[in-house]
């Protein structure tokens, strides 16, 4: 890594802005802001360097301050992020002016790839995200993105849909979210609010219960298991998966993990909750198709983590209620982890549009 | 109208292929095939002619003959097609020398706007329709797109999406379909399946039954209204809308403009048939909307016909399911009615990409 390091660095030493060979992917989080380090490694004997050619350098994560004062947005995680950034530069002996690019992935509504509307997680109301970062940091070339849009543009690039032209990537964690990405582009929506998926309602009424985040995201599974463990009545329709390996483990320690553990063990209960997640997401997975119909689903996020078991779920669920020509629709698990933002985020500053 | 076409052939006279002022766009339907002949007039004092200044010259309608034979792909429906422009060419005195391209909407899978992939309504397999119509007629740019597709692109350029960049266009008559509009391209979906919304599958099941054209298309509408009126056991949950204006109208006989007509005149039942449909229908551009939150839903279509009746229920139906960023999605009915398909089909070939 240090060859190239000194390579790349060489490279740009008195080249302007179009031969600049490093730039950040940001992934800002509720909890922590991903920085990820990218390069552009020297010319080889190929010809010119390709956008696919950049590579991570480094990765170092934050804590993210959130602040409730409102008179100073973005502050102080933006200007966090500066600093770190600053920090690993002057340990290469760069600073921002070797910066082609910084590229962030940002959990709420963006507009235009620069002004976050309303985010919860980071306590932001309207926050020109990329002009904030761009007086911080003096680099021109700043761009926003949703969070789950990054992370699906990075699968895209470096991950499961590389090859692909369009795909949908879907996170399934606290909540679910999805990224859509058509002719290689981020299709973000009029109200930033393409993908939405986890706010699809999924019963004839209107009523947030019915929201497919309410029945197949991490804290739903769990809720569903402890309360048939806990309660007789709550098990109805359950008894026959009755005994369970998962009322081995006291209640408020059950995790997601331990769910899918034990449907690996074919625990009968873990089995059926796993074949419900997977249906409900099957189905929600089918609007998606007969919208937007992709080349390629990717799932991602932490209850993917359960790997082929829920994936083979969701497509029983998908294929029976698809659109016949879309029947034969790709599924594929993420490969990025929780890398696919700080990619995706890099690649909107790196790629030529 | 005949001083426009001179001035537009003496115009396109001694001229190369770019100033070539003529073009159809056809829409080829299982009942018939409309053809539009259109032109772009002379230029004026504001500089170059824009694509939008491309006008209807002529409109025509010949009956389409499908055929049971196989082994003359196409055929006699384009053929039928080509011998119907070329008459209107030479009324004109122009051949197709003149014509700058055609654009053809079909009702069936279009593959890279050129292969027709099946299209039961017209007997068609496989058939690559674009190259058949080269040869027929000797016009090299010829492209075709999916009748629904076409439709929502001429919507978009002189109908009720003018001004927008994002939109879904709703088709609603014997069947359910879509055209989504991103940018002002055309999103076809990796199987050419994107936007059939129309085989969404409702409840939780995965029967035919289910999906969203069973219940909300003009069939749907009449077989419910026949089986309440036939039948006193079908009119469980009914029963408050009756009597209703409608069962002075014999069963066989009714229309779904019967039915709408009634609600214009607050009959209790029509009304109540509207609701309903208005309500499932909402519920899906709700999906469509978490998908790829367009700024406007266009609604077409026999059934759209009832007029802003139908619009209102929709928007009912959608508003409290939408996701909150997306609340406030523009609702417009089409407005170019029947003639909505060949304005898209000759866009294809006229518009600069």
């Amino acid at each position: 890594m240090a060859e190239g390091n000194t390579a790349a660095k060489k490279e740009s030493a008195g080249v302007g802005s179009a031969g600049k060979r490093w730039a950040f992917g940001l992934d800002i989080g509720g909890t922590t802001v991903k920085i990820g380090l990218f390069f552009l490694p020297a010319e080889g004997g190929q010809g010119s360097a390709s956008p696919a050619a950049w590579e991570l350098a480094e990765h170092r994560a934050i804590r993210t301050r959130t602040s409730e004062r409102n008179d100073d947005p973005g502050m102080p995680i933006l200007g966090d992020a500066a600093a770190a950034m600053g920090e690993m530069l002057a340990e290469r002996s760069l600073d921002f002016s070797d910066v082609l690019g910084i590229g962030m992935g940002i959990p709420g509504a963006v507009i235009d790839q620069h002004t976050v509307n309303r985010c919860l997680n980071l306590g932001w109301g309207v926050v020109p995200a990329a002009e904030i970062m761009k007086r911080l940091t003096g680099v021109q070339r700043v761009l926003a993105e949703n969070d789950a849009n990054a992370a699906a543009y990075g699968e895209m690039w470096r991950g499961a849909g590389a090859g692909f032209r369009s795909a949908v990537m879907v996170t399934i964690g606290t909540g679910i979210g999805s990224g859509i990405i058509w002719n290689d582009r981020i299709i973000a929506g009029s109200h930033s609010a393409a993908g939405e998926i986890g706010h699809m309602k999924m019963n004839r009424g209107a009523d947030v219960s019915d929201e497919l985040e309410k029945m197949a995201a991490a804290p739903a599974i769990l809720a569903k298991v402890q309360g048939i463990l806990e309660s007789g009545t709550a098990a109805e329709g359950y008894t026959d998966c009755l005994p369970t390996s998962l009322s081995a483990i006291p209640s408020a320690e059950l995790t997601v993990k331990d769910i899918f553990d034990a449907a690996k063990e074919e625990d009968p209960l873990a089995c059926r909750i796993v074949r419900e997640t997977g249906d409900i997401l099957g189905r929600a997975l089918s609007y998606v198709s007969c919208v937007f119909d992709p080349e390629i689903f990717i799932i991602g996020g932490g209850v993917s983590q359960a790997g082929p078991i829920l994936l083979e779920s969701v497509e029983q669920g998908f294929v029976p209620r698809a659109f016949h020509a879309s029947r034969r629709t790709r599924f594929r698990l993420a490969q990025l982890g929780n890398d696919a933002g700080i990619w995706g985020a890099v690649r909107l500053v790196t790629e030529k549009k």
